[in-house]
């Protein structure tokens, strides 16, 4: 199928490329006979115009980048956890409505990247769950919009959406607490400086100072947020503690904690009460039914869209921090004990 | 951050724009001594090619689209069955590990589409699900290498990746029918003429010819392919049908089912024995485990991309038609019965 190019737009109406250009990219003082006479040809000609040459232009790929870092290099394992395929799914969707695509990277957002996201004149960058410790160097030099998501690297170069994470843990551990638990575990995965896990900790202690509960560190285990992790951290818990509850930083551990613990026989909530986070469809899907802490990961995708779109169309506003509300969702896995 | 451009390099070297471009794409007959030159210069100048005008040039965006059918139009619900997202993390890494990058659409197929895939110079274009009933007038007459995955659509001009369906749905429900079961009820999405889901229905039908069962229309129970569905279809299956056993055409399904039916108290498989299709990780977490039609989604997504690479490397070859293999899975949810 042969293309019609910009050319033939150009020979049809007798004006230069550069003029047709400027038309069809809304730039330049040009008459509204010309535009007109412009947008007749291409109608006529059936001319598609070409990203990679509009791009040339104005540097507007319509393209955004969504970068989720793997746990280990060379992974394929970016859906390990639902949480990114739910959040994902809500970032093409926002994406979709306004025009623009999305280029997925299961990688860091490292200088390799960055040198990518120039390459394809990416219009933003969303990066989900970065660590200081993750290389981030050189990130506030480009000149592109740039999203984080739950992560607490300290930079107002850029855009943030997270939820209170620290009250998210604290509410757990709070509603496991007005249950009568005394002994509660903390599952989770590596304990990064600035990472939600370690926030959920924070409020884990929160909850346990106001009741005044004694911390005790080897209620401490961390893994990977996977549900293999979860099934090897519950066996740990369960040879080595005593426990009567547990919270658990993501929902895909939780899982993980309940078959382990159910398999063979129901221990959860009879012996051992869980409580997850984050309210992925899989803790409907269970049985028992997850109580977790809620938090609306379709609003956390289309917040980070938006906040691309705005810096977008106002470059001048200033960086867009947005924390979204988490709320304790009840369902059949935790019990009252006396 | 001010980007070095072509021009530069050019004026460094002393030769022409043209020149550096065919050295930078390996075009044109260029001595190796301007080669190392130009090399230097990029390396000196610490110069970065842009994706757009090379893809202007060489028609090469190292971009790949995948396409992944909406059930409704402006529908959210991409990673609603979680197969697209275990499908798409294997088509993510393999790409990425051969150089190229990957642009998800929740759309369909169809005119818009093709033109955007021709704006972006696509490289390649994978559809997951198709069916005959989706627009795809045009999809051949484009030049670009297109993958069709899971799709009975018949067309030449498409490279094709399936799995043996007829055969998986008689495999399940021979399993069932050997455990004793007489009385198997098939649940599934919509039976569309080039489904999936219509081949596993065949293979149902295969399995109950071969064990001498008649079959029984009002024992086919069609939904869509979410969790949801399985719930509101399992209520319908124990309300209005005496079955000892179940088919569900997704694991999905099958999860909604067990949920429905073992929220109050187990039925799963002591009353019902039940069989799933695809093997997907929400099939090792439930309780009871899972029994079901495993299939390789990894190997599915991997194939997707070599067939677009192959292509890429050798257009004049003859289109790829892959089948690959399925088995029984077994784990606890179905139960031999006298």
């Amino acid at each position: 199928m042969k293309r019609i190019t910009i050319k033939e737009v150009a020979n049809l109406t007798g004006l230069s490329i550069a003029t047709v250009s400027y038309v069809l990219n809304g730039k330049g003082n040009i008459s509204e006979d010309t535009q007109k006479l412009v947008h007749e040809a291409v109608s006529q000609l059936g001319y598609v115009p070409n990203y990679s040459a509009r791009s040339l232009v104005n540097r507007k790929s319509n393209l955004i980048g969504v970068v989720i870092p793997q746990a280990q290099p060379g992974s394929t394992l970016m859906f390990e956890n639902p949480f990114y395929s739910e959040i994902l799914s809500s970032i093409e969707y926002t994406a979709r409505k306004n025009g623009y695509h999305i280029m997925i990277s299961g990688t860091n957002a490292d200088e390799k990247y960055l040198q990518l996201a120039q390459q394809r004149n990416l219009n933003g960058i969303i990066i989900i769950g970065m660590y200081n410790s993750d290389s981030y160097a050189g990130l506030e030099k480009i000149n592109i919009p740039l999203v984080l998501v739950d992560s607490y690297v300290d930079n107002h170069h850029f855009h943030t959406i997270k939820i209170n994470d620290r009250y998210g843990g604290y509410i757990a551990t709070r509603y496991l607490i007005e249950r009568g638990h005394r002994k509660i575990a903390f599952l989770s995965g590596a304990l990064h400086e600035s990472s939600v896990n370690m926030q959920r900790l924070e409020g884990y202690y929160d909850a346990l100072r106001e009741y005044n509960i004694p911390g005790d560190e080897r209620r401490i285990l961390t893994g990977q947020i996977n549900f293999d992790s979860g099934m090897r951290l519950a066996e740990r818990m369960v040879d080595t503690l005593d426990v009567s509850a547990v919270f658990c930083t993501a929902d895909i551990l939780a899982i993980g904690v309940i078959k382990r613990l159910n398999s063979e026989k129901r221990v959860v909530p009879e012996r051992i009460s869980v409580i997850g986070f984050d309210n992925l469809n899989i803790a409907h899907y269970c049985i028992p039914g997850l109580t977790t802490v809620g938090q609306d990961v379709y609003k956390k995708g289309e917040a980070a869209v938006n906040a691309v779109l705005n810096h977008i169309n106002h470059p001048e506003n200033a960086k867009e921090e947005i924390s979204l509300p988490v709320s304790i969702i009840e369902r059949e896995s935790v019990r009252t004990i006396a």
